[in-house]
């Protein structure tokens, strides 16, 4: 017993420490993107890289795996509580992640992945996919190796797919995407063949920025995000990061001729940013502090985004404000902005994409990386495989690479099986709003009076203050009563744009 | 002659990491002074603290000592370059100076003056010395137990001297401060005696923040500060800090009562940005990438904020752009605002003081200090032994000790023998001064023009580029070709104080 608690004194003290490079590099990496004068950026990358280095020492340490294995002797486990416990089962799943990758295959695999993103932007750019198929290639490869070292369980897919949201499988995917792809393939469409398509050109005038700004602070405001636990940047990428619940970041990006970009982009980072800002403080200094998955984090974006700030009664209530901010720009209707803003029509690029298409641009790239890793489909066959899967779920076909297999990022950073969290987040904000709606009869009352705090509060008691105390499906099942289910996404999409396209 | 390479490439590495920590927590510091949520500072704090425990243990090991004892050997030190010798050395330095503290003493000591700290502010609020008091006598029982530790040289106080001013000693400061203050006494009194006072008024208008800010940065971008590898933030306390040359970060205060305080404070904290800025690259990733020492240091911001930026010809050039920006307030002549900048009268606070009293308050504490480490006199002592002082000096006396011995925060961290640097900056600023007007005769007509760059260069050429490759007094007598003189300092002042009081 004494030994266990000197186990669990130097565990609780290591976890602590590797928070602390965490919270450190978050600063820096916030920094770099920022505002970090362009001169120090290779020095800073050096520090970064040394930091990095230290941390991942200290996680990876043999004495580590050895407190490790003294927690989880069952007597010692069962005394553990309940934050402790959890604690060394992320841990340990972490630690043989970590230990099992040579240090050397991982280094290799760094220097190939930091090229291949240069290669890629100027790939994209050229859209000469040729240039960077032998560096897909590779990536692919190391990947493969990994999947070997840490072991496969469920098919080889499954292994990745775990590390962005834990416990989720090719299995349970092909279930919950198979059935809303079914279903929104023929939604989309009916909406590009309904003769009531929204008028959009006003959204396209000039905003100042200042005004822009101003008026994200308020909605920030009126979203019960935390000034004095955070702040509001601007950077080329919008994103959001939790050093501590007591300093949580988020950045946007005003385009001067579009009012919606840092409009909804800042309300997406706030849903992230209120998730880490409301976290327990029991889970101070612990890696437990931060969302339990990609998944859920995006569930509450986007809850944020799109259920509520894409939703009628949010602009019954502010549109006005809007207006105030735009007298010139925005002479028109609250049900003319409101349809402006959700607009839903196939388009060749993900990021620019709306609400319901989104999903099918996620359920592309799913099943692309599924056949990767799954039957071995090569780097080669990828621009053909991606160009037929836009033909037949959006109707349309990219032009070239660039607006093709060539837009995105992911794949040259090595992050396969992360594209998935994004859909999943439609799915549980869906599921969960589905609850909210039931058990706060009053909900859509509550935005149309501009009433935000309580629904912060609703999701705080029932989300965010478990940081990674809950897996994804234990928290999707204590609040809803029911696993992911993609049925509540596609209701919650026909209902919406049934009105808005006059199905 | 391997196993020394592989000494050398140890070291060299260790070096690195230990400047990467250095980098990363000068971020942190300045993210906590510029505008880091409140919220998360206790979290961050523990962060800093933990990171910086984490480089103590690097810089201490076991093994840094013997890779230093094998550089060490002479057939290895002799095969060295000139930069590898030098952080040899001022490794050598700081690891001896590190490893003789007892772990347990030092984090006694920095929980010591981490309440000291409180418990100062406090009683400065209060002018309450007595509460302060038994704070101050441990920080100087700890600071003697140090001192025994670290081995004394020349007198105790030497010891402390040191570590801010390498090289300089007890003898050479009562030298140098015992012929300044002979001088600056009578000076100052002839000064206060002079019917020819300023007329200081119109500086004490409303200058609206927005134009101040605009005029700091035209004139950094004058003094040649690189935009590209620097910022200037705002923070309660302006500072400089150097992260790497292509990173230096400067802050200022915006008074709206007062359009010298940030002016002059920019200027100064950009003296240190352009030595940081323009260190050689061959030091990037060292310990000798950083300023030689903190007297130097201050050489540079007080050669750029007095000797230049206080000057007649430098207004002669800029005070009609300030004009510009300050129509209303500001319809003077640029002989009035000149001398109104340069008004000089004995005061109680240091850090309001002026280029010339500044000396005075200086010596002060360099006395007092002094008593302390090499004559025993007693925290109790304190408050007369000031009130006294500053009576015999400067002709005035404080009211209570809250403008008295309680008014600067650095006893209260333990930072004794840090005083003296200021002043010195000032006397190497002035001898500098003097062989710069010789090498460059055209100096004050460069000045005269705005042309600030090629002045900026020669100090690259003569101090910048060597950051910490060469000692103070090295630098001193190769720019200067004498050691230091406190007469350069004296002329100087005498000069301009007789003409702008008409003495
Ligand atoms: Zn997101
Ligand atoms: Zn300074």
């Amino acid at each position: 017993m004494t030994i266990s608690n000197k186990a669990l004194d130097l565990f609780v003290e290591r976890i602590a420490l590797i928070k602390s490079y965490e919270e450190s590099l978050g600063l820096l990496y916030w920094d770099l993107r920022t505002g970090a004068p362009r001169k120090g950026m290779d020095v800073r990358s050096e520090a970064i890289g040394n930091l990095s280095g230290q941390m991942f020492k200290l996680a990876t340490a043999p004495e580590l795996g050895e407190w490790l294995s003294e927690l989880e002797q069952s007597d010692t486990y069962e005394g553990l509580s309940e934050i402790h416990q959890r604690l060394v089962t992320e841990t340990r799943k972490e630690y043989d992640r970590s230990v099992k990758i040579p240090p050397k295959l991982y280094q290799e695999y760094v220097v190939l992945t930091s090229q291949a993103e240069s290669m890629w932007e100027e790939a994209k750019a050229n859209s000469d996919f040729a240039s960077f198929e032998p560096y897909l290639d590779k990536i692919i490869t190391y990947t493969n190796q990994f999947i070997d070292l840490w072991g496969v369980k469920g098919t080889r897919y499954d292994t990745l797919l775990d590390m962005y949201e834990p416990g989720m499988t090719t299995a349970e995917l092909d279930r919950v995407f198979g059935g809303l792809r079914e279903k929104l393939v023929p939604l989309s469409a009916a909406i590009a063949n309904s003769p009531h398509q929204p008028e959009t050109g006003f959204l396209k005038q000039q905003y100042a920025k200042e005004a822009q700004k101003k008026f994200s602070l308020f909605i920030l405001e009126q979203m019960g995000f935390d000034f004095t636990g955070g702040r509001l940047d601007e950077s080329a990428h919008p994103f959001a990061t939790g050093l501590n619940p007591g300093d949580v970041r988020i950045t946007t990006r005003y385009l001067a001729d579009d009012v919606t970009s840092a409009l909804f982009g800042t309300i997406h980072e706030c849903g992230h940013a209120l998730y880490e800002q409301n976290i327990s403080k029991d889970l101070i200094g612990t890696t437990l502090c931060t969302g339990t998955s990609m998944g859920i984090h995006e569930s509450q974006s986007r809850f944020w985004e799109n259920v509520i700030g894409r939703s009628m009664g949010f602009w019954k209530r502010y549109f006005g404000d809007l207006q105030q901010h735009f007298p010139n720009q925005l002479d028109v209707s609250v049900e003319d902005f409101y349809r402006a803003t959700n607009v839903s029509q196939p388009s060749l690029i993900r990021i620019e994409a709306d609400e319901l298409t989104y999903n099918l641009h996620i359920i592309i790239r799913y099943e692309i990386e599924k056949q990767i890793f799954n039957e071995g489909v090569k780097a080669s066959e990828l621009p053909a495989l991606w160009n037929a899967k836009y033909k037949e779920y959006l109707g349309i076909e990219p032009e070239n690479d660039g607006e093709g297999v060539l837009q995105d990022v992911h794949w040259s950073g090595g992050s396969f099986g992360y594209f998935p969290s994004y859909s999943l987040g439609n799915m549980y904000a869906a599921q969960i709003t589905d609850t909210l709606e039931r058990e706060m009869p009053n909900f859509w009352e509550l935005v149309e009076s501009g009433n935000l705090i309580p629904i912060k509060e609703w999701l705080t008691d029932k989300v965010y203050q478990y940081g990674k105390l809950r897996t994804p499906s234990e928290l999707i099942t204590s609040i809803t009563g029911k696993s992911l289910d993609p049925d509540y996404l596609f209701r919650y999409l026909e209902k919406k744009y049934t009105d808005i396209y006059k199905l």
